[in-house]
């Protein structure tokens, strides 16, 4: 059985909402930060309340390692603690590492990060190096079922320097990624391969003929809320409401500060999480019933 | 000061060999793997025997994170000895870590990487998510001299999916990528960037080409040896012997391989490294003596 095949069914249970665990020690309530010697170890008690807060009603977790790499060793601690706590839950979590290296590389970065301390259920990856950067994940798929997420349109400003480059032959870079990606089949139960991609909702002109185009294409969706997208642009790039899952973070590891300040507590920002991501769930799920998407 | 500035001079007395420690557990002498309960305290063993053997003939050497990740957090704790070590010996050392994000995300990552436990003096990156993904590392460029190495036409077969792909506007993914590194300037005394340019030795014809069109960009040079490079392809992408340094890792890595086997000990590799180093210094000076360069 392949993952994604897990995902397509938590989206359909829990909704597509994926909760975002880049955990700056800035978004937790001070309070909180000021009963920890070391940065990890207020990020770990945070990922902890947030985790248990939120995995009912979210699709998965995805998991910035960024954040964790800046904390140094004690930060890929906590980094190895969350992803088994996610994953001893009977949670997904998505690996956001955006790696991509020649195939030998590669095959050292997926024995990191499919097995042992860091080992993830998905990983994202960056496709500039070329399909052979990917075989090595690939393996892992056809041997565990184990997935990834493939860096195709994101949703940052310079998206448009290199993703946009339109091609001799047709199209633009990010069209022959997605075209490449299609090709390496691995498909699972519910019509979606084990290799997605990474496809931001901030352009919501190209969402529909994107998803139109590579239908059997999971995506993982990043850009909601502090990067400009809306529940109606994400539901552009999702099938029937499932397809592909919605990050946030900052929105949902920030939400206490609308409410509390100062004060608050772990539990305060971890109810207010939980109201995030509902809230987030429930207007993607309303856009879906009101045909917001074509 | 540009550190890229004292990288030409370590090329310009050292010659320029970049020593690649992507140490494999599998590339240590069998009888010196014993010795050792866990592999990266093998791999730590290894790398000190061989930073001490050639760090006066060698202009840099580069780490791999990725065989380190793989090996937990005992790989990334010596990941981050061996770099601390190469740096205490004033030698130069090159994070392969080929990250790339959006900016937010890239500002942790170069918190990472040129901070902290894990501080490096250069960085490579991926280019695929545009320019504001190389921002946050060029703040620090700009205080603290650090650079980068962007992936442009590397050395594995695939760099043909995407890097070789002809743009409408005229020339290939990877000319586009060139130029607009080319724009970033910090520009030290030498004439040469504080972002450079990955470029694979492995594709001759295009080599003189490549090296005429950038003349600012110090190339970081992958692909000899092992990849199938040679002396006379390396200097195509040198001026006058300067302006890149060229990288071997399994070749020197595991040079004791041809004389000892079974019972080689840590100084045999330590000497057989040193050896490969001078080697390889010695053909790639011996060519660009000869004019093989254009």
């Amino acid at each position: 059985m392949y993952t994604i095949d897990k995902l397509y069914e938590a989206v359909d249970v829990r909704g597509p909402v994926c909760v975002g665990l880049d955990t700056a020690e800035a978004y937790i309530p001070p309070k909180e930060r000021r009963r920890w010697e070391w940065d990890y170890q207020a990020v770990w008690a945070y990922n902890q309340a947030l985790i248990d807060a939120t995995a009912d009603v979210a699709a998965c977790f995805k998991v910035q390692i960024a954040y964790y790499e800046a904390m140094g060793l004690g930060g890929l601690e906590t980094y190895a603690k969350t992803l088994r706590t996610i994953r001893e839950r009977g949670s997904l979590v998505i690996a956001d590492i955006k790696r991509g290296d020649i195939a030998d590389t590669a095959a050292q970065y997926a024995k990191a990060h499919f097995e042992g301390v860091f080992e993830a259920d998905f990983v994202t990856l960056s496709p500039y190096m070329g399909m052979d950067s990917l075989d090595p994940w690939l393996s892992y798929t056809h041997r565990t079922g184990k997935g990834a997420f493939v860096l195709m349109r994101t949703s940052n400003p310079g998206m448009r320097d290199f993703e946009y480059q339109e091609l001799k032959g047709g199209g633009r870079l990010y069209d022959a990624v997605g075209d490449r990606l299609t090709e390496l089949a691995a498909l699972g139960k519910h019509g979606y391969g084990a290799f997605g991609a990474v496809v931001g909702c901030t352009e919501r002109e190209e969402a529909a003929a994107i998803r139109e185009k590579w239908e059997t294409l999971f995506f993982l969706i990043p850009g909601y809320g502090a990067q400009g997208g809306a529940a109606e642009d994400a539901v552009l790039l999702l099938q029937n409401g499932n397809g592909g899952v919605v990050n946030a973070s900052r929105s949902i590891l920030k939400a206490w500060t609308t409410e509390a300040q100062e004060a608050a507590t772990c539990s305060d920002a971890a109810e207010a999480a939980r109201k995030a991501v509902i809230t987030m769930r429930d207007a993607i799920r309303a856009a879906v019933n009101t045909g917001a998407f074509p």
